[in-house]
Order: C-alpha cells, then sequence, then structure tokens
C-alpha cells in the first residue's frame, strides 16, 4: 500500500470537511461541527489562511489528515497546534496516522518552532500512550476552558446590569 | 482608583515580559519562560504581529493584562485563544482581573468569534470558579499534549533508525 503525504490543497476541501465529522463521531459530539465547506474553502485556501493541512493519500483518494495552525507560547513563542489528527476508519491500524504524525513533526521543525502541542481526550489510552512513546507529554495539571458566544454576550449583559 | 483600559503597544514589551514573567512564578514555573525583550517586540509589534494584548493602566503605569491569539476550531471557526490573563500581585483584588477579563470578550464579541478559550491549572480553585461563574465551561475530559524541539528532533531520528 502506498501512501503518499502531499500538503491539501482547496480541492481538498470536501475531503477534509468529511474528515472532521468522521473525527467528531469518534469523539462522541457528531453535532457540533458547525463548518460549512466554503469555511473550509475560505479559511483554508483564501488569501489569508487560517489553518493549513497536510494529507495522506493511497490511490489518488485522501484518506487521512492533520490539521494545523500557528500559536504562541509566552514562554516559548511560537509554536504549532495540531487541531486535527485523522485516518478514516477502514484505513485505521496500517501505520498512516504514524506517518501523518511524523511528517508533521518535520514540518513543525523545519518551520523552526520550539514547541507543538495538540489535545487528547483523556479517556483514550491508545492515543495518550503513542503521544507518551513518542517522547511527547500529557499535562495533567491543565485544563481547557472554553466560552461560547451566546454565554459571552450573557455575559456582558449581566455585568452592564450589575 | 481609575483603571485605564488600553491595546497594547510596542513601549509596553517591558511591562509585557514583566507579567508574563509574575505570572510564571505564581504557576511554579519561574525558570520556563525563554523570550527576551526582542522577542516581545518583533513577535507582538512587528509587520506581522503573532499576539495582541489589552493592558490596565494606573496612573500611567500597566499594571495588568490580557496576552490573546487567534486560533481555529474544526467544529466553530475562527477563536481567540486567552493565553495569558495576569494582574500584579500588589493589584490584584481590585477587580482589575475581571474588567480585563470583560474587555477580552467584548473584543472577542466585536471580533466576530463565536468561541473564546484558555486553560487553567486544575489546581487554581480560584480561577475556575471565577470562569465557571462567568459561564464558560471547564472541559474536564480533555487534556493538552506537548512536544518540545528536544524531543520533536529525537523522534524523528530514532524512527529513522527503525
Amino acid at each position: 500500500m502506498k501512501v503518499l503525504i502531499r500538503k491539501a490543497e482547496k480541492k481538498d476541501s470536501l475531503v477534509i470537511l468529511n474528515l472532521i465529522k468522521e473525527l467528531a463521531i469518534f469523539e462522541k459530539e457528531p453535532k457540533s461541527v458547525k463548518l460549512s465547506l466554503s469555511d473550509i474553502e475560505n479559511d483554508g485556501f483564501g488569501a489569508k489562511p487560517l489553518f493549513e493541512c497536510i494529507v495522506a493519500e493511497i490511490n489518488k483518494e485522501v484518506i487521512g489528515m492533520a490539521f494545523y495552525y500557528p500559536r504562541y507560547s509566552t514562554w516559548n513563542g511560537p509554536t504549532i497546534h495540531l487541531e486535527d489528527l485523522i485516518v478514516s476508519e477502514q484505513y485505521r491500524g496500517k501505520g498512516v496516522g504514524t506517518l501523518l504524525y511524523s511528517n508533521f513533526i518535520k514540518m513543525a521543525l523545519d518551520f523552526g518552532v520550539k514547541r507543538i502541542e495538540w489535545n487528547v481526550l483523556d479517556w483514550n489510552s491508545p492515543a495518550k500512550n503513542f503521544y507518551k512513546k513518542s517522547g511527547a507529554k500529557v499535562l495533567d495539571e491543565w485544563r481547557t476552558v472554553q466560552m461560547h458566544q451566546s454565554e459571552m454576550k450573557k455575559y456582558l449583559k449581566n455585568i452592564r446590569n450589575d
């Protein structure tokens, strides 16, 4: 099985969206994906891209991707965040994920960042073990906090009424 | 006590660095800050800024800041990440942190993002309670994973030798 790794292009937008949806199902959040095809096309492949992808291709079919964008650490400076690493279900267990992961790491090193980072579900032990074995650290002390638009509006309304 | 909130400028770079260092001490990682003054000047206030800050000023002295940059969610599209929210120790407990927080949220809403996010130390209960009370969600299921440059190099070297 010959796997080709390459940078994603605009023509890959639909398969990128489908991989995002497939990962959301695995993460038990199938309804959380609010992005449309044109969001992917415009945000990823417009004049000012907000993310990049590398994709894995078998027989000219994209079957996996690493989706990432730059971040900034107040300790280390520029970093790259790996938002999604996904291989389509029927192609799992064949080393494609590892190939995407190592290509992502190589790309980040070439780019010159001092750190890469991503998130993992605490119950996803196979993923956690894979990352740890590769030399990454799972930060057990830190938690992610999120606030959505509706809560942001509600919060500002409440403090105005205080 | 009159507090002025404004966007940071290049002239604020030193006080930004000092606030970053003060936060790192609070987080029990005083030696983790590798950034220099020129990193802050170039990365924040050069031709292509990698982050932005809003600062809190009392009597023309900057005593706190919110440090943030854009991210991208494969579920929600563009988001803003609050990397550091810090008020200098002697000015804590006076509502300056809340003022920076609400100004950050207002700025993010004006910018049009559907979500904001940040990290919190699991043992920092006052911060967690403050965020929850404001309407944010602490995601207990997710963990942050990080890999530094030396481990990235080691990983690539090992797989090449496999």
